[in-house]
């Protein structure tokens, strides 16, 4: 009953569409959910794609179309003709169809609008592709429901049906004046439940509506749609008309990307990459924060070559470079992702930088000690009771942690103030950074200790 | 007409509480929503959060003990007696109070059901507290809309109109025969338009009707929502008898926790660590990670003590140490984040291993070539134009880039294998190894070079 795709039905596909086989095509895949559709669509090359594509009824066809992944989907349109296009593009909901257009160059873009036989649509799109893609407005979609507050339930039942025939998911009716000003929702099932002639200003809910506003940031919308569990929510213009709504599934791929890209900050990546992603941006993604990287390793090794004499007269020295960058760097990333993760949260919102810097002192300063003396031991054994090494590796580690965790607390948050996301920290900049701190600290000690 | 907690308001409320001012407290709060009153009692102390819960309505209060942070909820419900908290749970839904009762005790737990009112939700709850929390069966709901196919549309809404009182957000209603076992499902948007007299037989889908099993995965669930964009989904047992519902808010929460593991993984934190994290609980989630990269520290120093002869007569090899464990390290956790996050996307399923693999391997060369040629000329100029250490260094990178991609790369994909979360790979794990790695390599071509 549940479709799952595996090696052996991708077989079977490609060697129907060898075949020429259209009705397996139509029968075995057209009856499948779009979602569907478009994995099987991603797991074959370009052309065997736009062969079972052109085999799909009109409105599946698009719908999949939706479906693809970015970096597919790109490609796939750059197969299509404009014509194809803005005839795929009128069979599908206003986001989607102003996110199709959104790919394209302006002139393309310009071109299939003029060739979409749905007008309506058109000047919903073209509405639609004036906001930012980021905002609540980029997220919203034409379709929706609206009552009017003095309709009876009957008469409001009536004028549904005829909206409802745009709109694929209903759940909340919202609830309009005469001047389409927004005064608050009903839900389907109070509706459904009420009697006949009960008028909707009876039924309909108007406090502490929640609602977003057509150039409120995308993460902004999440997070309400979030926090209130919200399946709907509808966008209002500065005077507070009703102009779209925002559905959940849009939202949850705004939340996803967003801690996908907090992740890839953390490991040095700039964009998405994936399997399709071409070798070229996969590099272009990477190599800016290997090069941080490769800078960092250079200025240390000049920190280092200053120590020339030192390291030559005591080689123990150099064998805990590794120890002191490793335990520096692993220090402050954990210290920057907490803070990363307590400003997403709005954990700090009154608590305070200094409270936050406080008890990350506490946490590492028992951490240092802990390592210090692990370290300190670790050296008894291994250089036969060198006491002063012991000592100078011991305290440095004991100091690096500190300085780390505080280090690693105060760069995310000084970057949350200047406007620059922070999740930025917790990548190859905290690491880099540290490594460079970790060894002045370490070579500082070593000669103030053996001088 | 949206709420947004200000320090302003919080002061406020804080004088109100001193003021036994309870009035302030039922208008200005009591009418908040449950996630606004809860953001607000987590902001104070537990007594003053106490009283604030106690001169709530019955219902508001037990909604807004559900929507507390987990710690907080933990602390808060240490503070509430059995009977306290039997109350509480009476007002919820099944799932959210199954979720209160599975914090408790068994003793507790069982306890505080024997003090339920409501017998049938307690049963319901017992049912719901046998499955695993990570399960559909410990995410659903028994609190769902069905219909048996056989009605008529009138007689659906009349049955359903009882049902629904105990159910609070209706989208779906699910079609079941005599013996519970589901059919399909009919949209409450199909039923409100369709004729009185009309059968629900000839008005649900039956076909690719996405459900699941009560014993699936919790990420499996979210996968399926996500891909079909569903607000809802029925659970059902192992002779397909629907037994429950997972709504969209519930999954959310999976997913947006599932991405923040991996970040946590990355980043070296075995356990969400929040602002109110206790310093104990703060340095036991963080330790193992740090004393991984000390242990890794550590045998890093014995092979650098291997190669003691040649940094004394030569400490211009210890000056590189940080670049080449730096690089292997951001190097190897790029890889590792790619690979987590296409096993997560489902991207490999086909693609196999050693395409990834070679894949990473021409990138992995192209970066290394790069970084390799910069620290070469970088040595020219910090040690004027020693051309044996250009050599050594400029190989070594090259070759350490190489060895991380494809190590970063392995790594994830032998844990996925071998059933262990491959994020485990991006952390403090890969680093350290990488630095290992990197040194013996390094120190190996500098060994035969200078030989």
């Amino acid at each position: 009953m549940q479709f799952e795709l595996t090696k052996y039905f991708l077989a079977e596909i490609r060697s129907n569409i060898e075949a020429n086989n259209s009705d397996f095509i139509s029968n075995e895949i057209g009856n499948l959910h779009p979602a569907d559709i478009a994995d099987i669509i991603q797991h074959l090359s370009l052309e065997e794609g736009k062969i079972i594509f052109d085999l799909l009824e009109e409105e599946k066809a698009a719908d999949a179309l939706v479906e693809l992944d970015e970096d597919y989907q790109e490609k796939f349109l750059d197969n299509l003709s404009i014509a194809e296009i803005a005839e795929q593009v009128d069979q599908l909901d206003s986001d989607d169809a102003a996110d199709i257009l959104g790919t394209l160059t302006e002139e393309e873009k310009d071109e299939a609008l003029s060739q979409m036989q749905d007008k309506d649509l058109a000047s919903e799109v073209i509405d639609l592709l004036k906001y930012d893609e980021d905002t609540a407005g980029g997220l919203m979609q034409s379709e929706y429901i609206q009552a009017r507050s003095n309709w009876s339930v009957k008469r409001c039942v009536i004028e549904l049906r005829r909206q409802a025939e745009d709109v694929e998911q209903v759940y909340t009716i919202y609830v309009v004046d005469d001047s389409d000003v927004l005064l608050g929702v009903l839900s389907l099932k109070r509706l459904l439940f009420a009697q006949p002639n009960a008028h909707i200003s009876d039924l309909f809910l108007s406090k502490h509506i929640k609602y977003v506003k057509t150039n409120d940031d995308n993460e902004e919308v999440a997070e309400i749609m979030q926090k209130y569990d919200l399946v709907t929510i509808p966008v209002v213009d500065s005077l507070h008309k009703l102009v779209g709504r925002i559905t959940i599934d849009d939202v949850l791929d705004v939340i996803q990307e967003e801690a996908e890209k907090d992740y890839q900050m953390a490991s040095g990546i700039t964009d998405n990459v994936e399997a399709t992603t071409s070798i070229f941006k996969n590099i272009k993604s990477r190599l800016p924060w290997i090069l941080i990287g490769i800078l960092g390793g250079i200025l240390s090794s000049l920190i280092l070559k200053s120590y020339e004499l030192e390291i030559s007269i005591n080689p123990i020295l150099a064998f805990f470079i590794p120890l002191i960058t490793a335990t520096g760097g692993n220090v402050g990333v954990q210290s920057s992702a907490i803070v990363v993760q307590g400003l997403a949260s709005n954990d700090f919102q009154f608590s305070g930088i200094l409270k936050r810097v406080s008890k990350e002192l506490i946490v590492g300063m028992i951490i240092g000690i802990i390592c210090g003396g692990l370290v300190f031991i670790a050296n008894y054994f291994m250089n036969s009771g060198d006491m002063l090494m012991g000592i100078t590796i011991g305290l440095s580690i004991f100091i690096v942690v500190i300085i780390a965790a505080i280090f690693g607390t105060l760069v995310p948050l000084v970057l949350e103030k200047i406007k620059i996301d922070p999740a930025l920290a917790t990548g190859p900049f905290v690491t880099t950074s540290n490594d460079i701190l970790g060894l002045s600290i370490y070579f500082l000690i070593a000669y103030l200790i053996y001088q």
